[in-house]
C-alpha cells in the first residue's frame, strides 16, 4: 500500500513556517509498515492542487492532505478535492454543532466564517475535530482513500493518534519496525565506515543519518507481523551495540535528557545545574524529563561575574586569573552549584557563544564543561562551530553526555 | 520566473527530520520574488527522482535540489540530475583537494568514499563547500536551471546564502517585498474579521496565518524595485497598526525576546528570572539576545519548595496557605529574585505542565506569571491546554508577552 502526502498552503512555499506536520505523518506512515513514497508542497491555489491531485492519484493509494481546511477564503482544498472527485459539498448540522460548542468552551463569540467548516464532502467520514473547528474527512472512493485533516499540528496530530492510525491499521497487512541507536563522539564518515560491513542488507535495512553533533543508525525490517520484524532486527542491533558502545547515548524516541534524568533517578542523586553561557537551556532540557522533580534541586543562570560569585561561590581570583571562560571557572561553578544547594551534582557551562566576545586566544566557540560528582571534579573543552544559538544547543546536549559517560564509567562517584 | 524545490532523502519521508531546508530556501525565494510554485520529497530512489524531474521540468524554470551528496551509497542525486541532463560525471581534482583540507582542518583521516564526493557534472559550476563536503552545483541546460545543494542545514544555508542567493538575484527582474506583523492575545478568527476590509487586495497581499498562542499578518507586494513595493505596503501596514496596537508584539524577524530583551537594555533595567514550571525555557529565551549580558543578571530555576524558599525567599506560610501554583507564589519568587539579586524587575512563572500533578482545582495547564518591577508588583494566570512542552512553552512566551505589555503601558514603572 502507497501513500503520498499533500501539504497545502502558501505559507508553507513562502517559508513562514516549518512543516512538522510532513514529519509527524511519515513517521506515522513508518510505523504502519505504509510505504510514503512521495511528499508534495502546493500553494492555496486551485489549479495547482487539481494536478498535484492527478499526478498523486496514478502514483498512491492513500492520499493524505493537510491545511487548507479553515474558515478563510483560501482555505480550499475541501473544494478542491470535492471537485477532483466529483463530489458535492453538504452542509452537515452535527459538525456546526460542534464548532458552537468549541467557541463556547475557548469563551469566544462563534464567526460568520465559521459555518463553511461545517460543510463536508459527500459520503465522507467526518472526524470530530475536539482540538479546533475544521473537521477532518475521510472519503473512500473508486479504491483509493482520500483523507483531510486541518493544518495546526496542535489539531492534527491529535486528530492522526485518535482516528487515522486506528484506520490505517486496519487497511495494512505487512508492519514496518524500526530500531534506532543514536551515537555521540564520532563523526558520520567514520561511524559509517565502522558499520560497513553491516549496511548492504535489504531486510532489515541498515540507514545512517548525521544530525547536529550525532549520528543516528536506523535498522528497519519489514515483516507480516512485529515478532517477526523484531527477529529480523536483533543481529544487526547487536552488532552495532559491539561496535559503537558507550558512544550510544539512547535508542528510539528516548532523548539525551530522558537517558541522563533516569539515571539520576535510578540512582537517587540529586543534581544542580549553573549555566553561564547555555543561559537556562541545560536545566530547560531536564525539566523535559516529567519526574525530574524528585532530583533536580535547581538551575542557576549566573551570566555575571558578581552573579558567579555571589551565587556559587566562584573565587575573584579564579576569575580574574584564569577568566570566567577557563575550566577552572567551570570547575568552581560545578562545585559551587552543588554545594550552595545541596546536591550530590553540579554541573556547569562557561562559554564564547558569539556573536561577539572571541578573542584570538579564546575564540567564539570555545566552551568549558564543568561536573563535580560528590567530591570528584572534571572537565571537558568544547570547539565548537556556527552561530550563537548552535553553539548553546551543542553544548548542552554535550554536557548532558559528558555527565552520562561518567555517571556510566565510574562507579565509584555513585 | 518560476522555482520548484526538490528534498531527496528516505529520511525525510520517514519523518526522522524535520525538513527545514524547506523553509529556509522558500523564505529565499520569497525575498527574491522567485514565484515558489512546489515543493516535492522524494527518497533516495532513482526512478522517482528521474519521474520527478521530468515532472518539475514541465513546470519550472529553476530547479533546487537538497540532499543526496554525501559520500554513502545511497547518495544518488548528482548521479541522476546526470542522467536526467545526459550529461557526464567528471573527477574534479580541486574539489578533492578541498575534500581533503576539509578533513585536514577537522583533524579527522580522508575516507575513502569522500572521492565520489569530487565527481562533479560536466559543466556545471561548482560552489565550493566550507561547511563540510559535498560541493553544490549550478547547471544550466536549454534555459532550466539546475541548483544542487547539499542536504545538512549548517552546510546548506551558508552555501545559499553565499552563492546561490547572489546567483538567482542577478537572474530576478522583479521583486517581492514582505512585511509581517505578530499578534498575541487575539484569537485567528476574530483577528481575521477585525480586518476583512482588507483581507480582498491583490496587491499587496494580505495574509493571515495561526501559530501557538499568536497571529501573523504578513502582507506582500510586488513590484519593480524594493522602494515601490514597500509604498503599496505602507497604507496596509498603517491600517494593521492602527487596528491591533499594543497586540502588535514584533514585526518581520524580529522575535518576542528580542524585543523584550531591547526595552530592558534601552532603558537600562536589570532582570532576573525565577522559573519553576518553564524549568530554564524563559531565560534561556532571553540569552538568544546577544546583547542580554547587561541587563540579564541571573536566573534561578527553582523546582522544589525547598529552593523557593532558601534561593528566593518565598515564605512558608504563602507554600502552605495558598501552595506552590498559586498567583500569590508567583509574585513572591518575582520580588524574591529580583531583591536578592539586586535586579530591577523579576519575573516568575509556576504551573502544573503535567501529565501528572493535576488536581480538579488545579488542573494541568494551570499556571501563574508574576512581575516586579521596582517596587510595584502583578501577576497573570493562564489556563493552558496541550502536553508539557507546550505548556511550559507557552507559559515562557506569554511571561515574556506580560512584561512586554506591562514596561509598555506603565510609563510610571521605569
Amino acid at each position: 500500500m502507497k501513500a503520498e502526502l499533500i501539504c497545502v498552503g502558501t505559507e508553507l512555499l513562502l517559508g513562514d513556517i516549518i512543516n512538522t506536520n510532513a514529519a509527524f505523518v511519515a513517521k506515522n506512515l513508518a510505523a504502519l509498515g505504509i510505504d510514503h513514497i512521495f511528499e508534495a508542497v502546493v500553494g492555496d491555489n486551485k489549479e495547482r492542487l487539481l494536478s498535484q491531485l492527478e499526478i498523486s492519484k496514478q502514483r498512491a493509494d492513500i492520499i493524505i492532505l493537510s491545511g487548507g481546511l479553515g474558515p478563510t477564503q483560501d482555505d480550499l482544498t475541501k473544494e478542491t478535492v470535492a471537485e477532483h472527485l466529483k463530489k458535492q459539498l453538504i452542509y452537515d448540522e452535527a459538525t456546526y454543532k460542534h464548532i458552537e460548542e468549541y467557541f463556547n468552551k475557548i469563551n469566544r463569540p462563534i464567526v460568520d466564517s465559521s459555518k463553511k467548516q461545517a460543510y463536508i464532502i459527500e459520503g465522507s467520514n467526518v472526524l470530530k475535530n475536539e482540538w479546533g473547528t475544521a473537521p477532518g474527512l475521510i472519503c473512500e472512493v473508486e479504491n483509493k482513500t482520500y483523507i483531510l485533516l486541518p493544518g495546526p499540528p496542535i489539531e492534527l496530530e491529535p486528530m492522526f493518534k485518535k482516528y487515522v492510525f486506528p484506520y490505517l491499521k486496519q487497511k495494512s497487512n505487512t508492519v514496518l519496525v524500526s530500531k534506532t541507536l543514536k551515537i555521540m563522539g564520532i563523526g558520520e564518515a567514520k561511524a559509517e565506515q565502522m558499520v560497513k560491513d553491516l549496511v548492504n542488507g535489504q531486510n532489515p535495512t541498515l540507514a545512517p543519518y548525521a544530525k547536529d553533533g550525532e549520528v543516528h543508525f536506523r535498522i528497519t525490517a519489514k515483516a507480516e507481523d512485529e515478532d517477526k520484524a523484531r527477529k529480523l532486527i536483533e543481529p544487526v542491533y547487536n552488532k552495532l551495540k559491539e561496535i559503537f558502545g558507550i558512544n550510544i547515548y539512547a535508542e528510539d524516541e528516548k532523548t539525551l535528557e530522558e537517558v541522563v534524568a533516569e539515571l539520576l533517578v535510578k540512582n537517587n542523586l540529586k543534581i544542580a545545574v549553573a549555566e553561564s553561557c547555555t543561559g537556562g537551556l541545560v536545566a530547560s532540557k531536564l525539566v523535559n524529563y516529567p519526574g525530574i522533580s524528585n532530583v533536580l534541586i535547581e538551575g542557576v543562570v549566573t551570566y555575571s561575574n558578581e552573579s558567579k560569585k555571589r551565587r556559587l561561590n566562584v573565587s575573584d581570583e579564579t576569575l580574574k586569573q584564569h577568566g570566567a571562560v577557563s575550566y577552572q571557572t567551570a570547575i568552581e561553578m560545578a562545585e559551587g552549584v552543588a554545594k550552595t544547594s545541596g546536591a550530590d551534582i553540579g554541573i556547569s557551562t562557561t562559554g564564547i557563544a558569539g556573536p561577539g566576545g572571541g578573542t584570538p586566544k579564546k575564540p567564539v566557540g570555545l566552551v568549558y564543561l564543568g561536573v563535580y560528582i560528590k567530591g570528584y571534579k572534571t572537565y571537558k573543552e568544547l570547539k565548537l562551530m556556527g552561530d550563537r544559538q548552535r553553539i548553546r544547543e551543542r553544548s548542552s546536549k554535550e554536557l548532558l553526555d559528558f555527565l552520562r559517560r561518567e555517571l556510566l564509567t565510574s562507579n565509584n562517584k555513585l
